[in-house]
């Protein structure tokens, strides 16, 4: 994966320079990559070509590359470490991070349009419209939105699962359900229960990411930990309290293991990452 | 088209309000409409079908409100006034109206994904490609970025162009060849010289941006005039004095004209547009 977005981002000797090295920064050398991951896992399990597969997962990642450089500046939640490195408006400057994410958004969805990446071209829009509604105001930057507006709010599970599931869930769901679609191995069932399981994984990842930030340190997570209830943002934590948000991430993983049971070892690695996304560490 | 953009943007009563609301008072209610307007007229020329321009014109359109939004927050050009009204992160907050920029973007690529527009899927694709490649960092957003590297520098008439070329040609280009893929009525030469149209009503478009800048004032253009020259920004003006940058805008009308020379009246449009482009007051 490191090595695909290294080749599908414009080189850094082309002008112009500074914006392309801000994109190469915020984009490589870090992060989970869990979008690629679950979109590589999903074709696994349809049995995709692995050169789809690529450009796939890197154009979500490029989606949620570009949303994180946004979240991080000042207007937003003002953050000066990602990654365990300076943010990218730190390493650069405001407008030059800014432009980095403007400029993200549409190379993931050249990525989806210059490739061939599904059975038919008519197929391949559809994928387009996938991510174009994962990332819009219905989707991830609407999440954004509704995290925005519940600052310094008392909301209740309800409205915390709302917004997770467009935050963060939408571009988990496109990812795994693009990956999805670059094979021709699933049937309409079979795309249910692949939605059932990203909806899940998708809020299990919010779940722990809320007791990361409440437990773990700032070393060990790459970022600011603790700064959730600093910022006074409603969380799984400080609505369930941390025995109780483990208890549902653990819930959540359960649900996610259930979704898949029909399917053959081909789910292995989808199985693998619902394990990896609630018992991980950082 | 202002009725297409009312009815394609996200209600304002639709969650999450305030994002949706930001996005409308951004797009709706003021402009000039020159890309859709483009896109018609080269549609008109290419026998394209109407309901199809409609969704190629509110795509470009979408890209550049959110374009404009992004130029005039406090990190880039710092601007109160905007299409005679308070620019989006003063009427609503920094945050909002970057996150407003942020979902008209995909907005725009799911107009061209959800909606047929060509006489196959694949040219489609290819209609996508075009727009993501205008908008990104060797088109539009690049510009910006050069454009911000230029502020206090002594630029040459071709660095100058070459900046415009990216900053608000990109998009006009793509606007008017967007608009033309609609219809099946061109061949090679013809796409060709509506390139050539395209490229030189962008660049006279800049000009006169500049020549306005320096003339006009506040109210005329509503937004604030003369910033250009108080931000030691480089400009045709500064490069080449205003009568030599007038002299300019009518060399590339003239251009632009001889490009339409062997079309009939199907490019009248086209041809009224190089005429408005130059000859505008505001």
């Amino acid at each position: 994966m490191e090595n695909v977005l290294q080749r599908l981002l414009p080189a850094a000797e082309i002008v112009p320079e500074r914006l392309h090295r801000a994109m190469r920064y915020a984009v490589l050398g870090g992060g989970k990559r869990v979008r690629p991951l679950l979109a590589f896992a999903a074709g696994e399990l349809a049995q995709a070509d692995a050169a789809r597969l690529e450009f796939v997962a890197a154009a979500v990642e490029l989606i949620h590359a570009y949303s994180l450089i946004h979240d991080d500046l000042p207007c937003m939640d003002d953050d000066v470490l990602r990654r365990g490195k300076p943010t990218c408006h730190v390493e650069f400057d405001e407008a030059t991070a800014l432009l980095a994410g403007d400029a993200l958004q549409p190379l993931a969805f050249q990525l989806l349009a210059e490739n061939a990446l599904a059975d038919s071209a008519q197929a391949q829009l559809e994928m387009l419209r996938i991510l174009a509604l994962a990332s819009g105001s219905r989707g991830m930057a609407g999440g954004q939105a509704i995290d925005l507006a519940s600052v310094g709010k008392t909301l209740g599970l309800p409205e915390l699962e709302f917004m997770h599931i467009h935050k963060t869930g939408a571009l988990i769901r496109a990812a795994t359900m693009l990956g999805a679609r670059c094979g021709g191995g699933l049937g309409a069932e079979e795309f249910e229960r692949l939605e059932r399981y990203a909806k899940t994984v998708g809020l299990a990842f919010q779940v722990v990411d809320d007791v990361l930030d409440c437990e773990a340190s700032t070393a060990t997570l790459g970022k600011t930990a603790g700064k959730d209830a600093a910022q006074a943002k409603p969380t799984y934590v400080s609505i369930l309290g941390l025995a109780r948000a483990r208890a549902l991430a653990e819930e959540l993983r359960g649900e996610a293991q259930a979704a898949l049971s029909p399917f053959d070892a081909r789910a292995g690695r989808l199985r693998e990452l619902a394990d990896f996304i609630v018992l991980r560490k950082f």
